[in-house]
């Protein structure tokens, strides 16, 4: 009985809303089927059952030694038994109808066994079950009071956790609980051979309990796909995530210019952005931006107000916000005489507000909703005294927020006891965060969210759904065929002529005007200013034979296709054009000031190609050397517009022709009279599509 | 009775060692005064006298009219009532003989009363009393058992804590409390009218209980003095500092270009690295790398080990590593077997060392003495599981710290319930961080202050102690006395003359030899070239008498003091050498490169002046465009050590002349011949040194 693969009618309902439960390993006193299914039965799970040699129950689980056996309806079997007894369990699976399995065992790729991997997935695909592993930690439920995993079992809340990693889900997990922040559904996916980060977006996407995911990655096996859904779901909901193994994983060769100062990190950092989704740098980061999404608020610019009882955190929260690009502006006249109204002289009224330590719960109500009318957030950041407790001021907070769709979050001094403050602030869905600094971190989460969902409203552009990785040897095409390939494509250079002896380079270089330029054609010579390869300036026809023996002189040894010959064109700057394909991405776009910019400052921005022109204009803007293409010192303004066009020209050629693996024109020049390439290298491979 | 200012005999010990303590202010229940009194009667502090109006005492605190009528040594007095009350408190408190004073009371600069301020300050001196504060949080000595302070008292320990703000004091301790972390001293000074941050400075860097000074500033009075202090105390022991307000103090006007860019928070910076201090953003991060301080262990280099049960968050740990530019190097042969020997298979025999879920508290003991014997510092990373508790764990790390001076920090789930595990490496002065990152960014600073202090031994510049802020009617030099200035100092130029006519400037450029760059002389005309006030490569005597009636038209309306004329010169590189003065620090030198570098990039660095040749050396190479001096595209390199020089002699102009206020170099020419100043801007005052 083989159903066809990814056409589960349930979709990961069988595994966050499962019907029947089967455990499948030892039962025996502290192994693992033993505390879930302790865990289950706490919980009050129903329909679990206990599978093993033995037919050993655990609990009010009865005890079966296989999956048939049970003979009722079993969604999702929890597999923890050893690595060598998967594949017999799948089977076992598979017969009784199971749809779907999560494999706890480990002992498969990440031990050094790729192959058991390989046949654990090769059984369930012939059984037609989904997996979740193997070498997983499970997945969490809390709206269905499921938690098939040993690590810690949350509240439940609206933050969705999905982690390849088990143990940082657990950590986030206990980190949020101390936080008194609540977790919607929580899923590890350990070696992710089957069910994976993408899958989880797009079941989470749907998820009415899910407001915000969190997610931590360690690789991404399909950048593209990842992308594709992540898009989508960003347009719903926002995306935190972490990457971690940021700076071992850009250690690969790349062969192009570009790509060597790519690295994958750049590009995922791009592509997250792309795809509208927003980055954390740490755990603690990752909670503190989610338990601001979870409070299902909106952040409509950027703007703050705070308000304190002291001054020096809201000086850091402020200082922090500035940083960031919020703008805790002064307090305008309107709200100085709001303000004035009811706090006392000496009180700092101006934003951020400070009450001083004789500030009351009465006042910190007042003066929110009297900034809530000006600024776009507003922080109410409490320091413990002995005048103030803090619970007149988290009832003073509660009663503001409930007036607004503002953000309104608090900051609470939480090494102290605060008891019933938190309690409240958790109901009334206010987020309470140990520093000023955190919070408006995590507002600025909320501001870009916003700015990036704009920016995903634009129509994509369309290509090829899929631009398999191009195989077989390499080879760098000649300039002049190169050349004339970007003409086609619209993509401008001086006009320009070959020649095979210096007769004919005087000739040619008579026909397109000196002074000239002339450049050997030569496959083994790449670097041709290095070599020695580039003439300029020659000024008749007995200097261009003379320009023709010596690159001739140059390729001595290799093979020399004559040179190619152009007109000096003069221009005041110069840009450079990158396509390159990274292994978790494929064809990458890169843009960037030429000479020294590029060099020294690696003033090079990269994006998951292709870009359409508004993208493409932002990645020009946003290199730090912006200003010299803007105009400066005299200078007029580049043809930015122009730029903006040629860049997302280029960045289709990997889709339109695949063969290409590698494309740098360097430089471009930007002259009065227009923009022009004026060396192109481009790599292809002849096409050899693997079958897997 | 009037004792000498600054002349008390106890020095800071009567704060904090007090024989005998008077708290004046009202006694009634929940006052200040009542707090505080009931604080020390529960610590047991002896000889304690209350003294209000009625004379009313506090438990077994006996209660006085006025401090005179106590008629025992008092050292110190807690001030604690109404702002007017303060002078006739001060007077009695003199008269009684009481040489320091806390000034809790508020109401003064802070709240608008600058005059009662001064006040206090002019009676403290007539009483010969140093006093801290006023509106100030007290203070906390762990060690005497004194919490003359309102916020929370924390348990003894090694860290000191001295904060401009009570606020963030009682943060950072509630958080040090949570942590596990001892507090040796804390100081919070308020408005610091008397003693302040330098004072205590100087006193903890004699203290026996201190090993690390925490130090949370808004605001620098006097940045010299400071800075003179803080490089003893860094010789000494590390200081950690957090400066807040760090973007709205950059706001002040500035005259230079150089000036302009610099910014209080640049300089402010760049005195703590002169001086050998750390610097922290955030109140976690203050305590992160104070913890590890107080853990009294050396890192002598720069490698790092980790010994993980779990991959993910050992990943997270080597990224921010590596960011940070510490060095998780690979397992050598030696330490793969040692590790080999032990470890099953599957173990991750690397570093990180992955231990994976079926680890022991006796293989993290045997991995990390593996580790010591490779790496500088160690990180026991763990993440709670079914299957090893925390407790053979944390063992297992005090075993193998144990036989070690390295760092060897701890990373627990803190999340979770640890009990008894915490207090033990509490107890073995073993840091526990919440993730590894932090335990990273401990270690780091650890590094950062063991290179530091190496630079610490350097010989300072000598420069007269005290340099007055000049003060008066500012103008700028004319270019050809700057010139002729700079030259009489060893800065050279290209030889240049000048004229007043057209006749007289034909022929001293034919002196000079043809071709000439001429430029117009008048103190109205600052930016010359935009002005049109420079005519370039003029090339015989017709173009000179040209060039000369140009620039007397640009010059027209304006004083014209004639035109300058240097030969031309050519030079592939500029750079920028600039004196400005801050008004916290005195006088800053900055370096950059010129032209598009300083004006796109701001890649600028600023340093407190004097610079010495090492230093001068150490700012070139700081800035981004380094490379291009350094080298490169063909271009040989700068004469590095040349420019040092120009920097560090160029640096001691204020010192030398303190008229100077602000000068410009502006571009230093680099060319094959030598090192030359093109333009130079001096800005001077007549000095009129003012007597406060």
């Amino acid at each position: 009985m083989t159903r066809p693969r990814r056409e589960n009618p349930m979709g990961l309902d069988s595994f966050f809303k499962p019907q029947g439960i089967a455990v499948i390993g030892s039962a025996g006193e502290g192994k693992i089927a033993n505390v879930l299914l302790h865990r289950f039965i706490e919980k009050g799970v129903e329909n679990i059952y206990a599978v093993n040699p033995k037919g050993q129950g655990v609990g009010r689980a009865a005890g079966y030694t296989s999956v048939q056996a049970i003979g009722r309806r079993v969604d999702l079997a929890v597999i923890a038994s050893p690595a060598g007894s998967v594949v017999p369990v799948l089977e076992d699976c598979g017969s009784a109808g199971v749809p779907g399995a999560i494999i706890i065992s480990s002992g498969f790729s990440e031990a050094g066994n790729p192959r058991g991997e390989a046949e654990v997935k090769a059984a369930a695909r012939r059984e037609g079950i989904r997996f979740i592993g193997p070498n997983c930690a499970g997945l969490v439920n809390t709206h269905a009071n499921l938690a098939a995993t040993l690590e810690v079992c949350p509240e439940p809340g609206h933050i969705a956790l999905v982690s390849q990693s088990g143990a940082m889900g657990g950590l986030f997990m206990s980190m949020a609980a101390a936080q008194g922040a609540g977790i919607s559904k929580f899923v590890s996916y350990g070696n992710g051979a089957d069910v994976n980060a993408g899958d989880f977006l797009a079941y989470l996407r749907d998820d009415p309990e899910t407001e915000v995911i969190a997610l931590y990655l360690e690789s991404i096996r399909n950048g593209r796909e990842f992308m594709a859904v992540l898009k989508t779901v960003t347009a719903v909901k926002p995306v935190v995530v972490i990457k971690s193994g940021r700076t071992s994983t850009g250690q690969r060769a790349a062969l192009s210019h570009t790509g060597a100062m790519a690295g994958s990190d750049r590009i995922f950092a791009a592509a997250l952005d792309q795809c509208g989704a927003l980055r954390a740098e740490t755990l603690e980061e990752l909670l503190d931006i989610t338990k601001g999404f979870a409070a299902r608020r909106k952040m409509g610019g950027n703007s703050l107000g705070i308000v304190t009882n002291s001054g020096g955190p809201a000086v850091m929260a402020a200082d922090r916000a500035d940083e960031l690009g919020l703008l805790v502006s002064g307090a305008d006249e309107d709200l100085r005489t709001a303000l004035a109204s009811f706090l006392p002289p000496h009180a700092g009224i101006q934003n951020p507000v400070d009450l001083t330590v004789e500030g009351s719960g009465g006042d910190y109500e007042k003066a929110l909703k009297a900034l809530l009318h000006s600024y776009d957030a507003v922080i109410a950041l409490y320091v413990g005294t002995p005048y103030l407790k803090s619970l007149p001021v988290a009832e003073g907070i509660i009663a503001a927020a409930a007036k607004t769709e503002k953000p309104v979050f608090s900051v609470f001094d939480v090494g102290r006891d605060l008891g019933e403050s938190l309690d409240k602030l958790g109901a009334a869905d206010i987020p309470v965060y140990a520093s000023g600094e955190r919070a408006v971190t995590a507002l600025n989460a909320m501001r870009r969210y916003a700015s990036l969902r704009e920016k995903g409203r634009r129509k994509p552009v369309e290509v090829p759904a899929e631009t398999p990785e191009p195989r077989g040897e390499a080879g760098t095409v000649p300039e002049p065929e190169a050349m004339r390939f970007l003409n086609g494509q619209g993509i401008p250079s001086p006009p320009f002529l070959t020649a095979c002896s210096g007769e004919e380079a005087a000739e040619r270089a008579k026909e397109l005007g000196f002074p000239v330029v002339m450049k050997v054609v030569s496959p083994e010579i790449i670097h041709k200013s290095d070599a020695g390869g580039v003439v300029l300036n020659v000024r008749n026809a007995e200097e261009a034979a003379r320009a023709f023996n010596r690159l001739r002189e140059v390729a001595r040894g290799k093979t020399f296709h004559g040179v190619i010959i152009y007109p000096m064109l003069s221009f005041d700057r110069e840009i450079i054009l990158g396509i390159s394909r990274d292994p978790d991405f494929g064809p990458v776009a890169a843009f960037g000031m030429g000479g020294i910019y590029t060099e020294v400052f690696k003033d090079v921005v990269f994006r998951p190609a292709p870009v359409d022109v508004p993208e493409a204009l932002e990645m020009i803007r946003s290199i730090r050397s912006f200003p010299i293409l803007a105009g400066t010192r005299g200078k007029a303004a580049a043809g930015i517009e122009g730029l903006g066009e040629l860049l997302s020209k280029f960045s289709l050629l990997p889709f339109l022709y695949p063969e290409i693996i590698e494309a740098d024109i360097n430089p471009v020049a930007i002259s009065p009279k227009g923009i022009y390439a004026l060396d192109a290298r481009i790599v292809t491979v002849k096409e050899k599509r693997s079958k897997d």
